[in-house]
């Protein structure tokens, strides 16, 4: 059996016998002729049955699964310029029941519940399909740019035994009778792991027992995880978040090309250095420039951020801008303060097209540390004992960050809802499939 | 302030004022000198403090967090050949407890319990932390090999609405006052995904209640998975299986060889094609070789599998060998029978040096089959309706695999229990650090 040639390589077949493969994307039946587009991988390409030819013609409907061997021939007005003539069209397999909308459509005429609730068949859409090779690249990229700059990959437990976190909002489960619980970070791991390797990253399922239905929280998603140590402060994690953002987007642009062309995405280009705000001057800003906006709370709220991003855009021409300087009373107890001004945290958001993307900071990394940001929090150190097992053996001056993967890709793309960019989201009513 | 160089690089920088970070590995207190033995992600360096020096002394304990600026000096006899002379030390950190056992000691002195108890500075010990190196390495190879043959990377749900592959070692979560589980494996996912990407991948936990206290047994591990269509039969999927165990092994020659190195692993070789045997020829083999083993079980016990690896091994010089054709009564239902012989499969198993790696196959594909397949083992279709959901649609001839990451760098390194090569293991009785 001569081997199989993708739809995007047949132009450089013309002339030469070749067997494709894949979905009847559409069946195009004229008086004169019948035209098979055929779907596969890289693309689509045109089959033409000769006037009258019947062969498995009855059953050729959309999204029969099929091999064609045929003569590759130019013509100016297929796709990829070239198509098979004199084809034997053989059906490996057939659909069933037909999709819940037509996958041949350049548009998605189908609402997200459909979607959602047909999966497996709407995702061949060439749009809905495309969004998850950006995705893919985008992890590509993560890792390539740091297994460069010397980190380790490495992968670490989901079920644990306490809920240090946030406990309104972990997943209980059975364990052996036991009660554990699915962690909602790897972010102990990571940070002991900094002891061991200086520098990890991990790509996984991180779990959230989100009660909210909104677009931008799952149950479960994909969280881009970074550590470091040996770093001055968040500076030098935020520089590793720079190149890590940067490789991204290059990878996106070298692995998903035809994805970006088909969904007309924009790429943002990275600044060298991205501006930065510090929480503070940015509160000041946001007081002159939105004073009718009531901003009691230590925190920015999406409008805020939403201004702030069109100003880094204005005045920097930057669609990303860090904001660092967090009150401490906002983040997590492990955060390290900045030591110039102890209610404010080395710690930063990256903004990117109106929306905090990435979270990070310096954490504290001595074990005396720990104990006092416990108790100054009035929390009883007992859970949290394998967290401070950790910095009693010498730990250096470390931080890192986390990044949504399927948030990024949602920015990326212009898509408001996560679920859009998850293949089989999981929320409050959705378990399935 | 000049940036840090590594330790492995101090060599290179023989004559200059360097700034080394790390962790005090050992501290040697002679009569006329102190040597401090620094370890960094990189290696070990020797740092050399002058006759009466007190500088930081009686701070300087094993596993202290240290910065050291100082002169890069020759000296053949230090670990690489330099050393750095007239140092200036500075603390970033102390432990506050003394680690369970010598880090600095060649070989680990500590039984497996002390090493998970306390895996946090346990994994420090260079020859512990290797193992890891050499399974990041693997998984980096397995990715490079899918991306160059048109895989897609993925990331699916790991809480599932029913528990379908075997009820009785799957967990239970309570999911916003529902029931869920934690997925055993991606096995419905891949197989969806291989409808809209053809080829998928994943990385990622599985989970399994394994109420058995074994060597080979966790409650969540690594699996690496891969899937995909328009094959002929599972020898399709056995090719591309050999060419990601070769990148695999590549990938860790190339990318952990210190951690080779250290641990002095024997890397395999992998046959351009690696040996195959019938499971009933295997079979025979085993009743002329092993007659007076009791084999009534239509499946290898552990004991054939090593018999069968010896076999290859001598006879086609393979330390890999496939065991095909399984019986279909010990195969999920979504197995490929072997249509020539419909009691067998169309499925394998890759034994290495003695255990079976991987399982995989091909699956069936058409929606009927399905419904057949569990009619014949008695079984209701209706919590399966996801499942079948995905064959609706035209799915085409599809088979794949799933290397246990584990379970690989255990047989790569000769490791015997899997909790060894696991950073945090889950089990019966481990639910911490």
């Amino acid at each position: 059996m001569i081997s199989r040639t993708l739809a995007a390589d047949l132009p450089q077949h013309v002339g030469e016998t070749v067997r494709l493969a894949g979905w009847v994307h559409r069946r195009r039946r004229l008086k004169s002729v019948t035209f098979l587009v055929v779907r596969d991988r890289s693309g689509l390409a045109q089959v033409v049955l000769p006037p009258g030819e019947t062969q498995a013609g009855p059953d050729l409907t959309e999204e029969t699964v099929v091999e064609v061997v045929g003569l590759v021939t130019d013509n100016p007005s297929a796709p990829g310029g070239a198509e098979i003539t004199r084809p034997v069209v053989s059906v490996l397999s057939g659909p069933v029941v037909a999709p819940p909308f037509d996958l041949y459509r350049p548009t998605v005429s189908a609402t997200l519940p459909t979607i959602l609730d047909h999966a497996p068949v709407a995702l061949r859409h060439p749009r809905l399909r495309a969004r998850f090779a950006v995705a893919a690249a985008s992890v590509a990229g993560f890792r390539s740019a740091l297994d460069a700059r010397g980190f380790t990959e490495v992968h670490t437990p989901k079920l644990v035994g306490t809920a240090t976190e946030s406990g309104a909002t972990v997943f209980g489960v059975d364990y052996f009778g036991r009660r554990a619980y699915l962690a909602q970070s790897p972010q102990m791991f990571k940070q002991a792991l900094v002891g061991v390797f200086e520098r990890v990253y991990e790509v996984g399922p991180v779990f959230r027992a989100e009660p909210h239905d909104t677009t931008r929280h799952l149950a479960q998603y994909t969280s881009l995880d970074a550590e470091l140590g040996f770093v001055a402060d968040h500076h030098d994690v935020m520089a590793v978040l720079r190149d890590v953002v940067a490789g991204m987007v290059d990878a996106v642009a070298q692995r998903a090309a035809p994805a970006v062309e088909l969904l007309d995405a924009a790429l943002p280009s990275v600044p060298a250095e991205i501006p930065e705000i510090h929480f503070t001057e940015a509160q000041e800003l946001l007081a002159r420039h939105m004073p009718d906006d009531p901003r009691g709370e230590p925190d920015l709220a999406p409008a805020h951020e939403r201004w702030l991003s069109g100003w880094a855009l204005r005045t920097h021409g930057s669609e990303f801008l860090f904001v660092t300087g967090y009150p401490m009373a906002k983040r997590p107890f492990y955060t390290h303060p900045d030591p110039a001004r102890p209610g404010y945290s080395n710690s930063f958001d990256l903004l990117f097209r109106g929306l905090e993307l990435v979270t990070g900071g310096q954490r504290l990394h001595r074990h005396s540390d720990y104990l006092a940001a416990l108790a100054a929090r009035g929390e009883n150190p007992e859970p949290y004992q394998s967290y401070l097992d950790v910095f009693a053996h010498g730990m250096p001056p470390h931080g890192g960050f986390a990044i949504g993967l399927e948030r990024w890709t949602a920015r990326l793309l212009g898509v408001d809802n996560i679920r859009e960019v998850t293949l089989f989201p999981r929320d409050l009513h959705r378990l399935d499939p």
